[in-house]
């Protein structure tokens, strides 16, 4: 299996499969079909199959996909078969309620730390988080090993402090701030802008 | 124009597009190319010029696109040459954060309104809104016109407020909830699920 054969589009949709497939698993079900799993994401039946085959022969014929099978080569694939220390900056609104986000247990994730650069947050507990003083974030990141970082800090500073973060070993950066992010290739970034996505309905309306 | 034959994934990067085109509008620039945008936004000129064209003929060969033409066709092509009110359901830490959130100034949105279920929330404030009875949410949107909604809620009371939604009139929902909504045809769905966006990139680390 190479990563780099199977398209971007691709990748971006198996989140979601899994997510419908540990809520059918927590239900108690036991197999399902792509039908069935079609209709929980709203993506056809054919396209899943197709998506699916990619990453090998999961399912039977007749008989369905085994959830539990599924779920556990889903994780492994999307490397959520282990759990990653994520790092928060930004200790305002947005950086509390991702700190504090319960969404994250069994999804492959866990924050370890976050930071600001306010010295009025400084020192403030964030539910069990004391936030950390963004002077020392190079540091604290490298020494603990923390590859994925949520960048909640407003748009003027979100360049800089994603510099930092990529010269402190991070990879994966998700982008709470309204802007782009220029990044080294071998960055990857994920943004989450409400307006973009709100944008992205209207046209509709 | 006909919005029916415009690719879903081309308008999923037109809003990408007109935050770039209005943050060089706020640095005092007149004028861009699709090379330049397409730096900003991390998409290729070739792309951006393709994209663009669907709309007609907005710049000419050498001499770049009038950034501000292009932002107000921008946000008469996305409808967001006016302001969209916007209702919260749910006052947890989420729904706390997006109804404090400055970043849809000037985007097209503004919140007027925010739900809890949680007698205990109700009546108490959330910056400048007073958190309201979700036994009322309803009869107050319908009153009110608003057609778009952020839902904020748990996964487990999801479904359920979301079809109260679209009962009330509700064409537009941007789902915080970690779970997949049932919509009728008409309803247009976004989701916002930090957990999807951070296994997308695990996949290439």
């Amino acid at each position: 299996m190479n990563a780099k054969k199977i398209p971007d589009i691709i990748i971006g949709r198996l989140p979601v499969y899994l997510r419908a497939l540990q809520r059918m698993a927590d239900m108690g079900l036991k197999t399902t079909s792509s039908q069935e799993l079609g209709e929980h994401v709203g993506i056809s039946a054919a396209q899943i199959r197709k998506d699916i085959s990619q990453f090998g022969e999961f399912g039977k014929q007749g008989t369905g996909y085994s959830i539990e099978y599924l779920v556990n080569k889903l994780r492994e694939i999307l490397k959520v078969d282990r759990i990653w220390d994520v790092a928060v900056v930004g200790a305002g609104d947005m950086g509390h309620a991702v700190a504090n986000y319960q969404g994250f247990m069994n999804r492959g994730f866990r924050v370890v730390a976050i930071f600001d650069s306010d010295k009025e947050k400084v020192g403030h507990l964030i539910g069990e988080f004391m936030v950390e003083d963004a002077e020392t974030m190079i540091e604290r990141i490298r020494g603990l090993g923390v590859r994925i970082a949520m960048l909640a800090v407003p748009a003027a500073a979100a360049q800089g402090v994603a510099d930092q973060l990529v010269q402190a070993g991070v990879r994966a950066i998700l982008n709470y701030a309204p802007i782009s992010l220029n990044v080294p290739g071998n960055v990857k970034v994920q943004c989450i802008d409400p307006s973009i996505h709100l944008q992205r309905m209207t046209f509709y309306l």
